[in-house]
């Protein structure tokens, strides 16, 4: 196949299976500016399908860079009324968001961490009605991957600039089963191949997990009553399916808020909104991270625990195969969308109220009390490799392996 | 000089003379994606210059035509409340706007013209306030040009599309004085000169202009009292001066809404956002247009004058010499803003407040009842070729040639 019929696939296979784009829908596309031409094709197809319209947020990751470089705090805490109300405005008509992954991983390094922090907290702050709907799937949203040279160039720093792009556009096609005949139905025998996972940790009722590694990971995490693992497919307020991420290789619940107990350290680096942090731990203590360092990142990783009490607690356990697709690619490609789904991963931050049974429907104080988290952020973070072992316990004492050098034995 | 060099010159020239942004503005850019590096470089001269914030409003002419292929006319009446504040939360905020123009000329050739027409309604009516506030120049703004491939094929069909973009940026560095040494002096005495020229149009308090034509353009228009001649450097609310249009030829002012009698041919196509009006002549009575044909476009300036009452009389009169900078380069640019300032020209539509003398300080009904014309839209076109020929009246009915074969005589 040619690049351009495949990433016509891919761009097929986003519409129509991650966003289920439906006569009617409204899609929202959230992209860098040098993805325009992929943007178009993806547009195209929404409109065949029957979307009544298509939105685009532009972004371009240099002038993101420069604006951090030159304008002041104050700009960046001001949030304008309009910019909120057009979110809200698109999540009020349940519009479909698409948001297109891949920049400079190392993007923000050289700006000041301070800046980074106070403009998180501002959007996120300004956003949080509309993220937490977001989260609460009531609509559908897929985060997908498109290759642009800035980040392809450090992924592949050995290649052209050419050759790097075009390798990484091979992976993203590769990992996301679109360079095979009929990628839907390929993603429909793997949807039910995690939907059977799932199925297995939820019908065992764990009452708690233990992940240990060669690495030092030494983690209990105790589950909340009811917990639900989801994997690859999500259903929307409307009852519609869509899938999150594409790729995704995860089965995901979360952790009780106050239960995690240990330590636990990194073993892919973090790619935090463009500044990189590695060869970090976390100490937990009833679910608070009490003690923590990072070689690489340090501040940037202390900013994200300080942004509220809900960022030192977590709010997500994935399990991922070290025996998978994007995994066995051995390939680093420090951004989440990827990492996290080549490896065991936990999130500080908010839960996604799915992962309780019947979440969707409760209120935030009932998600609480059940053990959910929340916050202003969700980060996930890479914890697997392969050493990794990982128990679980029911509720009657039963201690049942389920991962063992890094793979499921289950 | 180099073609980064001459970007840059350009890029300044914009930047500290068109917009002349000062510390703590704000500036919003308006552009095509594909013209992202050029936006940086403004944006980055604009920071050093002590810009507090740069806002970027990113178009794409492939997506807006695709959209207009797809969404329903109800979806293009329909222009959402926080697309209106974000453009008066600017206006309020006294931002300099700079639009950077250059599109396909057919971009909407096989487009319904209707929708076109919804669409452009639907978005004046919205943003009348603010194009009402820009127009009276109550802060600063900016039209220069930016070479993309689709605009470049359609000036130059027998290069390639590199050759074509290389040409067409080296017509913009040149039409805009910006590959000389000083690119900012040569605008000082460029000014200099346009003011000489209107100077002397606003001293003869002519009463009545006539222009003929060999084509059969044969046109009187009256001029409102105390009209103001002006060109070239604008002035806003804050008294800071500005070029609202890179490159500039032209004087301008306002005829008499009432008292425009005669026929008119125009010597240029219309780029009419994205649809091309030609071989059209437009005849009038008592200031109205009354009759009208297009060999190319008809529908196009049929919906046009159909607007509203304004956009069936004339807001502007600009004389601009047939021996001048953009005209010798005998290139079509099928693009207002160069083809403008090549050419006499009218325009159908408002009037700017600022060619009555102290019109930036009357209400809407002080300036209707001097003459000036209200519209949505204000569209320039071309009349004027080495064939032209203009006389003014004075009050005390001596005729003074000033244009003879289409130069000033004056």
């Amino acid at each position: 196949m040619k690049f351009k019929e495949k990433l016509y696939k891919y761009s097929e296979l986003i519409i129509k299976k991650g966003l289920n784009i439906k006569e009617g829908d409204i899609l929202v596309i959230r992209s860098q500016v040098k993805n325009i031409d992929f943007v178009n094709i993806l547009a195209e197809i929404a409109f065949k399908e029957g979307a009544s319209d298509v939105k685009i947020n532009f972004r371009d990751e240099n002038f993101s860079k420069l604006r951090y470089e030159y304008v002041s705090e104050d700009v960046l805490k001001d949030i304008p009324q309009h910019f909120v109300d057009e979110q809200n405005y698109y999540m009020d008509k349940k519009a479909k968001f698409l948001s297109l992954t891949g920049e400079d991983p190392n993007l923000f390094k050289d700006i000041d961490s301070e800046k980074l922090k106070i403009s998180m907290i501002a959007n996120s702050t300004a956003l949080k009605s509309f993220s937490d709907k977001m989260m609460n799937n009531e609509t559908s949203w897929c985060v997908a991957g498109a290759a642009v040279s800035s980040w392809a160039k450090v992924v592949f720093p050995d290649l052209s600039e050419d050759e790097a792009v075009d390798k990484l556009w091979d992976l993203i096609f590769y990992t996301s089963r679109t360079d095979s005949e009929d990628p839907v139905k390929e993603w429909e025998k793997h949807i039910s191949d995690l939907k059977k996972r799932s199925a297995f940790l939820n019908e065992s009722k764990f009452a708690l997990f233990e992940i240990k590694s060669d690495n030092g990971t030494d983690l209990k995490l105790k589950m909340p009553k009811n917990y639900f693992f989801a994997g690859a497919e999500d259903t929307n307020a409307a009852g519609e399916t869509f899938i999150a991420n594409i790729p995704t290789e995860e089965v995901f619940s979360m952790p009780h808020k106050l239960g995690v107990d240990g330590i636990v350290y990194n073993t892919k680096p973090l790619n935090l909104n463009g500044s990189i942090v590695d060869d970090f731990f976390l100490k937990f203590a009833d679910g608070k991270v009490v003690d923590f360092h990072a070689e690489v990142g340090y501040e940037v990783l202390k900013n994200l625990l300080d942004t509220d009490e809900g960022a030192k607690r977590l709010g997500e356990i994935a399990f991922v195969p070290y025996d998978s697709p994007i995994s066995n690619t051995n390939v680093m490609f420090y951004n989440t969308l990827y990492d996290e789904n080549a490896s065991c991963h936990l999130a500080l931050g908010k839960a996604y109220p799915s992962s309780i049974k019947g979440g969707d429907k409760l209120s935030a104080e009932e998600l609480e009390a059940l053990g959910a988290n929340d916050s202003l952020v969700h980060v996930d973070f890479m914890i697997g490799d392969k050493s990794t072992n990982i128990w679980g316990y029911t509720e009657d004492g039963e201690k049942i392996q389920i991962f063992k050098d890094g793979n499921f034995i289950i």
